[in-house]
């Protein structure tokens, strides 16, 4: 896996500012970049390292200047990040590899179809009346319920569990374990205050190209079904509730939460620990910051809101500012009632 | 599995208001209905819903007036909510089915006993010395640790694990991915700023009619049981530290954590993310609500606590509502000692 | 498995105050002590159960002196707590045994190489160009993914996933659940609002030592490593993200979570559902608060931290106090406004 900066520089239709014989054999954070590397520098507070690296090679943009010397031999393209993660692509392709096939022992139930190109580790399970598309990865110890459908070039990390009834698009990633289509948290209170449990008889559905990060669950509605839509992005550790939908290209970091039947726009971004209570809309273009509480539903788009209970994030940031002196807040308020 | 009006009013000991020979073979959100459908009408606020749906018929209380012109044909019963409640019951054990027997490969260690009616699926792992009762299910990659017990009825979810020791009563459910019996967090630092590990002898045990949801985490006691009462019910990525007693009938929602040794009463209800610190003890019907952080003992029965740090729920809704405008109260403060 | 007081003294450098032919065969908490028991007492508020309980011995440290008549017999020790860990690891190294050689079935891959000593449970998978040390526990249903090394003594518990390229030390333990290596949340946003994946094609490294709880995840690293140094000990539920270093024997407890690209010192003290935005710096012996956010570096160690957003313990608790109070203060510059 050696190439020559020539080559690069044609797969990413860049030019080389250099010797395009010279090789290189790896990808390298140019703060970290030794000979033999190849690194990019996309963003301006980065550029000090271009003049320390000794990475063979920098992907920079076209127009870039470099104010001082560098070892580092220069290719130029028209989006260095760009070109670096087409670079990151075709490496991890590499090094991955593409599996395909059946490793034993796996168990596939009755009257499940799966497509051309498949892949099924050992120890995978597949329900029966499955249909699984072309390309589809099942890694080990992966389990898929019963009446599963799987969209072509989906593929489920080690020990995802999808749980019987759900639907998922193409081109979709679960990571390990993730759980979709577990039951909803769904208990009815009876007069001597115990609880009876309400079947969850809905399912879950995944559009397309959706991820979901590890260990994080995503429950099957009560009726109807649970609905992440095409595009969506969700970290590790979030939690979705039944019948809750998330619109188009919304993106949820770790350990976020969304409670039952809430319903999120779309091209929404939702920070890390963020909570909504349950039955909201949330309006498209919203962005809710980290370890924030939403208890009302966001009508006007495009807001960014913060807090423990959600409000605008500036605002938010003026009365902690505050909070943090009130201490001397209180003292002048002493000092008033006393000189009165 | 088509049923007649007629046949779904005897089985809910209700009455017909028009033609009783209709038939259904689905169960529909009201909102959502179609032909062929049955829904269901407990919630005022849905009324609206019932002039404009399809589903064939919608399931009322029994002294339900409308208001206006609808196609839908009503049942009426005693209560809407319950009547509906048994249909999902009814239709969750059809469509799911009883499993029973066991799927190959699958693991048995010396000395375990499974009872008639189990079910082990494919992958699923039973330590030695281990007694399960009648009706047990372990679903596929479940693991049972050894001298595990569970109780008649129990349902054990794709790939929990259940590790050695715990003893689970009666119709419990462990959805997939929850863990319990893990090592408790327990650490002795040592003089140089390392830690040792305290080994963790104790195990977990719930008692009857306990849920924990999907990917939730209990700890084994460091000696003794960290101990599940009667009925509880907890959700999806709860965790509950070593030692911790949670009373009978409490609910605890998604992402919440309990820290070690801390005894939580009966009936009470903690919502999402809240967090409860060790060594504590929560009175019996106390209320915590989403994000919300528990320092200190909370003796008197009855309240309902809120806040970054837990205090009465309105209380903290007026102190919160003034830190909205805490940049006008400095204001005002400043104008006050300008005047003077 | 009995004991003679006598036996036991000797284990622990120890001297009996009383019979030592006496036999326990269990380890109690004093609270609970009954015959046949041996508990301890170390923190003077457990003083009380001393002259109640029925244990059968105490451990108590050396220069101890009871205030009151009791019925158990006293080992004195060094130091109480270490002496009784001393007993707890004892115990656990009886109780649960010494798994070695192979269940079957299980699946290892090509030009892997497992130490001597070695447990692999049945249906673990070992992917291909392994390198297991010395008496490593594999548990079932674990999976170790392509390229993956992972040092003498380690134990890895059900169903924990290590992905492929991962690197772990000797003695760590990894419990039921966690996921190592799963990719990072990384996604380039696209000019028509949907988001592009960034090949993640790096790895996590644990340096020896090392705990990981229940259901945790790290990420492995966009390029480079996610680096958790000596010592280091994570709860249930924590999630580590991509290019995040935690510094040697740093502790950090359950839900807690690092954004990525954040190196966090060494001795450090994260408690429960803290959270930590990407790219900072936290100092060495720095304390961060349960539920706490911090979304500036720390740059000065030894300090400790608590908020909504972080601030000094001390200081927010006292500004929090005041919040509590807000009312009364807003109705006092009314008062001061008024009389003006």
């Amino acid at each position: 896996m050696e190439f020559s900066l020539e080559q690069i520089a044609g797969i990413l239709g860049g030019t080389v500012d250099g010797d395009p014989t010279q090789k290189v054999n790896r990808l390298d954070k140019i703060q970290e970049g030794q000979p033999g590397g190849i690194a990019f520098l996309a963003n301006d507070k980065y550029e000090a390292y271009l003049y320390e690296t000794a990475a063979t090679a920098v992907i920079v943009s076209e127009n870039f200047v470099a104010s001082k010397p560098h070892t580092a031999t220069l290719i130029r393209v028209k989006d260095a990040y760009t070109g670096f993660t087409t670079l990151l692509e075709a490496y991890n392709q590499v090094s991955r590899g593409t599996l395909v096939g059946v490793e034993e022992p796996s168990y596939l139930g009755e009257n499940s179809l799966v497509g051309e190109g498949a892949y099924r580790g050992a120890f995978s399970y597949i329900g029966k009346d499955c249909v699984l598309g072309e390309g589809v990865k099942i890694h080990a110890h992966s389990f898929i319920g019963d009446r599963v459908k799987i969209g072509d070039g989906t593929v489920i990390h080690a020990g995802a569990k999808i749980c019987s009834d759900t639907q998922i698009g193409k081109q979709c990633v679960i990571h390990s374990g993730a759980v979709l289509g577990a039951d909803g948290f769904g208990f009815a209170p009876q007069s001597d205050g115990s609880y009876k449990t309400i079947p969850q008889i809905g399912n879950v559905v995944l559009e397309d190209q959706v991820s979901i990060g590890a260990n994080s669950t995503v429950d099957r509605a009560t009726m109807g079904s649970t609905l992440l839509c095409k595009g969506v992005k969700i970290d590790n550790q979030v939690h979705i509730a039944h019948n809750v939908v998330v619109g188009a290209h919304t993106a949820i970091a770790a350990q976020a939460g969304i409670a039952g039947s809430t319903t999120i726009g779309a091209y929404c971004i939702i920070a890390g620990k963020a909570s909504i209570v349950g039955h909201l809309k949330i309006a498209d273009h919203t962005t809710i910051g980290g370890n924030t509480g939403v208890i009302k539903s966001i009508k006007k788009s495009g807001q960014t809101l913060f807090g423990f209970l959600a409000m605008d994030l500036n605002h938010f940031l003026r009365s902690y500012s505050i909070f943090k002196n009130l201490d001397d807040l209180q003292k002048r308020i002493r000092q008033l009632e006393k000189k009165r």
